[in-house]
């Protein structure tokens, strides 16, 4: 695995600015393994990603923000530089349903997933087995004897000490408080167990079950305030027939889930997906 | 291609029924070449169809009807027997757009899709150059001469006279009358283009491209009253990215539509699709 | 979960037969639950499987097999009945790849798959520690110090102490032996890492990779004397493009082997699954 | 449609290549509507496509490649410039069979393929009813009368009589002589009906029925000398099951044949695909 520098830019499309910021890149060397661009026509918005190889480099990271940061203010640019050897702290919120939370887990121990998961929080208990396994720390925050308010409160006090980059709702059937949504905005990744903007809200295989539909899905989006109208980062659909039952939905369903949320999270850990407006541009 | 004898059966579900209408079949030598069996555990509610060679059974369709009838009777069946050297007749409703009515001629033209095809019918003339090639009569109604009772009215007065069995709106952009809606109930096939419920309505691709979604579809139904709202027969999607415009996303899911029609009416025209409420059985 | 008979009968096809079976069933009050037929039309042989609700029976296992025997032999079926609460036993045979290991132990963990895991054998020590937590034995067979033949010997007296039904190989990278291929036929299951038969052998990802294929897979079938030849159970695959490298195609064809041997085990598990020649019916 | 400029290079990586080649678009005025680029690691090779609006820029077609030539031959490019306005010019070869041709045929006439069509050849007389309606001259070079060596050499003076830019072998059962490879290499595209490497050659489908696969699939090539050998360019699967006979396997294999030589040569048309060795980049 190459340690690299992505470079991430989101600005107004103008003429010479992609030469400007490869000539920058080639003034210091910059090996480019892969460059991504992308213009929304409608909006007239430019954006770019490019991943260069760290040895290649003749300037640290922080001589990289120094010298790049005139040219960005050029351009207006929104951008960020991240440094793959600098590792995202990743937190894992659960409840009850394993399937996630696991696959997650199996990723990041077998290196498929680059970053360190500080801590599991549940508002169940359930899952400790699984975070001892992985020796990762679990914390139980009971809804039923804090209440919600409280609960969330904690939760954000325990994000803030673990210094948590991501936050990842791995089927965390608890809805964020307006206040948290703001404060993670951009940072925090959900499930839900349907193909949205279908069947959005409780009980989405029921839902699913009932339109006699024949193909199902999930969603991986960002969290926001509107309860599952985030930006979505990746769908994945199955087919089902008139033979499966709604228990066989959730069955097939937790499969999508998996994928879905394991593809959502590494393209979001490996700085490829750019939030614009209520969408995503993905350079997967 | 065999000459079968489908029998199509919805019936309670009972201990022995399947048992009796089986000796029925061997009594009269069936070689059965297909049977699909589906019991709906939440209704009670039973489906199942055979696929019968003609050549080995020792009745005629007329005394294969009279014969089965008191069984019908006894198990309260609500059932059917169709021939499939008896084609069904098939009008197609169409606009100006030409992919699904081209796709579904061809088809029809080759011999995949097993019925006859007595009329076309337009909203607008522009199909008439395909119609005139596959040598099938295209009749324009013009909606805007017309208004739209009495272009719903002459449509209705084609159907009748073309004796129509299946009406498939192949990208038809009207919506069909109430009456007329539950006159065709069963015997109109529509294609949405999107992933139903997803995206119900107008301009459905710039819905979702304004949603950002990551996979688009489409929906073949049944047409009911309820606009969009018909039993899902077959569904179809292709993964899109940021990448893809408005219009993009129009041709790649034209491909989805093709598909989805082509399969939904073959399986109706192969009587392999039962309406159960607002859902479908569907014996691929 | 219902608990259920499962009744799978292979014969030649002959007129009268689903009437008797079907009217046995009756006879004893089976409630159908699942009915499945198929005639190969080439070979003229005739499978079936029904799954019944035990509870709705007036015999019992035994009971049913006495009086179920005079008919199967008038017919010269090979057939054979299961109970669902006699959970199958299966071996799960590894190497140093944990993906498709630790996801049949988890599906196994949260009841998704219906049997007993009573060992894990490796041929490398390193999954143990996945065996240790979800309780299950290891043991390591040295392929290095025992040398090849013993090694196998010590895996089938493994298999007989454990009185094993199914042994799955869970990305377990040694050729069987050929005795053990015929003792274990129709009862081991491999999961080969292409689209079978595209890249048979060593190292399909390079292999795929050096073809250029724009899509990837896996395999699961029953193992056979010919490697890489036996029955298919189900494939799975994936899209690439140009931008993967070999180390991609790796990482999202793990997906496809999780995919393809989860289902491949489940559907044995439930005797969904009829070996016919080198193909399966697969009644899913 | 926009106007544009197709520039695609083809050269070693090198530090400050995409500098100066941006550099040079903006010194122009170029308004980038694509950008793709790709690095092949492995044989240091780099690929850029850019897709530039043709009002955008203040230099001609025949000015752009004066212009950029010394830059390119200092980079030692392989590179071409293409204006979307000139259309590619399309020989369809056919047999018997129309699916493939017919779909070419409407995505061509309804503005979906951007090319002209100026011939169909076949070597049987079957698809002249489709040229006809399509308007396109029809030759029927019959192998029969003519020997394999002249019918070849009358569609070699056919193609450059009709100065072909493009052929392709739509379901065209005939293998190319070696010297009409060499000379169309690059500019002749296949639709193989099978998912290759597997089940190359003749029959594929009955080859995939006999060995029991559970997906069919086409495979969109160009062609070269080792047959079913060459670049491929896109592939496309169906899934499958026991009851799909050899026929149903056709059928279905015949929606992934339409659907990838649609989407190769689309992508073709576009200069979306770069050769490389034996594989392709594909900037879709």
């Amino acid at each position: 695995m190459h340690q690299t520098f992505r470079l991430i830019i989101d600005c107004p499309d103008q003429v010479g600015l992609v030469a400007r910021v490869s000539q920058f890149l080639a003034d210091h060397d910059a090996s480019i393994l892969e460059a991504s661009h992308h213009t929304d026509v409608q909006t007239g918005r430019f954006f770019m990603r490019h991943e260069i190889s760290t040895d290649s480099l003749t300037l640290s990271y922080d001589r990289f923000i120094e010298e790049f940061t005139p040219l960005a203010n050029e351009f207006q640019m929104q951008w960020k530089v991240t440094d793959s050897s600098k590792r995202q702290r990743v937190a894992l919120l659960s409840s009850v349903e394993s399937h996630c939370l696991v696959d997650i887990l199996h990723r990041w121990h077998t290196g498929e997933l680059h970053c360190d998961i500080p801590c599991i929080i549940g508002n169940h208990p359930q899952m400790k087995q699984f975070a001892d396994w992985y020796k990762v720390p679990f914390h139980w925050v009971d809804f039923k004897t804090l209440g919600k308010e409280n609960a969330f409160k904690q939760i954000e006090v325990l994000l803030d000490e673990y210094a948590i980059d991501l936050t990842v709702l791995a089927r965390f059937m608890q809805i964020l408080p307006d206040n948290l949504c703001s404060k993670l905005a951009g940072r925090a990744i959900n499930i839900h167990h349907s193909f949205l903007p279908s069947f959005a809200g409780a009980k989405p295989y029921q839902q699913a079950y009932d339109r006699g539909v024949k193909l199902i899905g999930a969603t991986c989006h960002y969290v926001t305030r509107d309860l599952d109208e985030g930006p979505i980062i990746e769908q994945s659909v199955k087919r089902i027939s008139h033979s499966d039952t709604a228990a066989d939905m959730v069955r097939k369903g937790k499969d999508c889930e998996v994928n879905a949320l394991a593809t959502g999270v590494r393209n979001h850990l490996e700085d490829r997906v750019i939030i614009h407006h209520n969408k995503t541009v993905v350079f997967a």
